[in-house]
């Protein structure tokens, strides 16, 4: 096996690797601080200016306005999909209405239903979970605790193109799966959050950007460690944060600042990867199949099929050999997936198309 | 400063240095994987095999019986001040017994009193919490849903002898601060947890052991990510764990079982090292103060303080000018506090020591 492959796994996925040479050189000693990052307190002067350049290379990124708070979260946006019905739907009164566009918006629901009332305002089974609804398919109800949305569905590979319009019900998004992929209009949510082990940084740490108003809507006896508003009031060192998955986060986001030039710059390069995918499996014949209706196609994850289950596994095998590694469809759907986010290289998609035109060659 | 200071920290805290060492090789790319552990899919083989380790070495250590899980959580010890309340006491009929010895036991019991009905059955104010309580002086419901303790209360630094005899109730212990110091009888408790981020790993990854019996006493509606039953059915992969934190305590569990060889051994040494410590307190003619009765002090945290606030003041920046680092007491209780976690090698201790011999000579 090659040093380094083309790493396509879902989550946790490749890392700018300027990035992990500089957590490399500075794992056993962060210059300056006597020992390494995985051993400072989180109270002290050092962690403290790492969390802060954190946070402001996000509000960088994102133009994140001044009544949003960045939180750093653990427990992954599984623990978002309970913690934001425990602290906007809970003792409410009021019902929070989700779109199931695919696995993780009907998760997501699920898991909100242990806390209150919840309603589907559009479900993408009768299409198959192939694209996202139109703003028009919208059952909205006016008087919702907020709107919750999935804007990329890992699984089923789909993306919302833009924000649905839900007036003054706060709109709620789980974003891990396209968080920092391009520039998005913060003030539209209500509640922006994310899992790091996508574009951010590693498994263990989760960002959640939260509109300051909605802070109050927690139920009084809310646990310390579900509540938003003791994260925001605490600066996120409510208890001893995931550090390590902070320092990652910070050195992402000043990679994204200053090796590509900010998010319009990486939008251009998803794109572009994107796109020679997109065309790759297009141009195919039909050998390769993708899931997603063309409009609704992620720019993150691209799933697609052979025209046999036999073939798959001779293709991932075979695709694994040459350093083209974790093209695995998700366990519940199966096929084939690529995941391309912020740090996968122009050159491992290019490795990649150039490795299917000749596997259907060979195969077709 | 020195490349590497002798870090007193409690927590995130010291770690053995060759195991630093070792993580900063595999950093950008572990051996036969392809790319950094930070990078690679949690259902992979390579990271079921790391967790598996991890779980293999913590049975080893400890001799954890069969009819118990090792869970790898997130959220800290805080999260389990929530989740073992919401997991055995909420829905229970019965309330939870509580001894309050220290800070973390009084914020465990006030996060649980959002679940149900807590007692105090102890509570150390009257003796400003500088022991333990005795087994008679423990006011027991033998009804009780369980007995919740902290095995060692870090800020004031007293430590547990033996585990409190509470018959057919579960004891529910947080071993944040002293856990893997020595080997613990497992079957007398119900549920043991600890942050990793003081013996066992960094911050962000909270190993939970728990038998297998308390598992169904969980309400329906429990969200999954607060179930211990979901996280023992996943073997702790119901969503994406804090991968880099469960391949650290992989490696700590390695270097106590390879390099120190297995716990009696670190006992002794930890046993030595807070001998050296009080010893230099006990030796000073009263210029420096404990804090805990001598009979419970504390193997892993060591307050004390000097004769005045400025004192303290001048011995912190003279210690951390020498690399002697963050000994700063908990912003609660001020004082000093050195914290001298598995990791903290006897030279620190030494060090420490002869430093403080020093100093108060220069200032007595």
């Amino acid at each position: 096996m090659a040093d380094r492959v083309y790493n396509f796994s879902p989550g946790p996925a490749v890392l700018p690797l300027p990035v992990l040479e500089q957590a490399q050189r500075e794992l056993v000693t962060l210059p300056g601080a006597g020992c390494s990052v995985l051993e400072i307190s989180h109270r002290s002067k050092t962690f403290t200016a790492i969390i802060e350049a954190a946070e402001a290379n996000l509000r960088t990124l994102l133009g994140i306005p001044d009544n949003y708070r960045v939180l750093f979260l653990q427990g992954g946006a599984q623990l978002q999909f309970v913690m934001t019905a425990m602290n906007l739907l809970a003792g409410s009164g009021k019902s929070a209405d989700y779109v199931v566009a695919g696995t993780w918006g009907k998760t997501a629901k699920k898991e909100a239903s242990t806390q209150g009332e919840t309603r589907v305002v559009w479900d993408g089974a009768d299409c198959q979970y192939r694209r996202m609804p139109r703003q028009d398919e919208l059952d909205l109800n006016p008087e919702a605790a907020y709107l919750h949305i999935t804007s990329n569905e890992t699984i089923q590979g789909i993306q919302i193109q833009q924000e649905p319009d839900c007036g003054d019900v706060p709109l709620v998004c789980d974003s891990s799966s396209d968080f920092l992929y391009r520039k998005v209009p913060v003030e539209r949510y209500g509640i922006l959050y994310a899992c790091a082990q996508k574009n951010a940084g590693p498994a263990g740490v989760t960002v959640g950007i939260v509109r300051d108003d909605l802070l109050d809507r927690a139920p009084a006896n809310l646990p310390s460690m579900l509540s938003y508003k003791k994260f925001a009031e605490a600066k996120s060192l409510y208890n001893t944060p995931p550090c390590f998955g902070v320092y990652m986060v910070k050195l992402v986001t000043e990679w994204l600042i200053n090796e590509i030039g900010g998010l319009d710059k990486m939008y251009e390069r998803n794109k572009e990867k994107a796109g020679l995918l997109y065309a790759a499996i297009d141009g195919s014949g039909g050998y390769y199949r993708g899931h997603a209706e063309v409009a609704d196609r992620s720019v993150m994850n691209v799933p697609f099929i052979l025209p046999a289950p036999e073939l798959e596994t001779t293709f991932l095998s075979e695709a694994e050999k040459v350093g083209l590694s974790a093209l695995k469809g998700h366990r519940s759907v199966g096929g084939c997936r690529a995941s391309i986010y912020n740090a996968m290289p122009r050159e491992g998609v290019v490795a990649l198309c150039e490795f299917m035109a000749d596997f259907a060659k060979k195969n077709g």
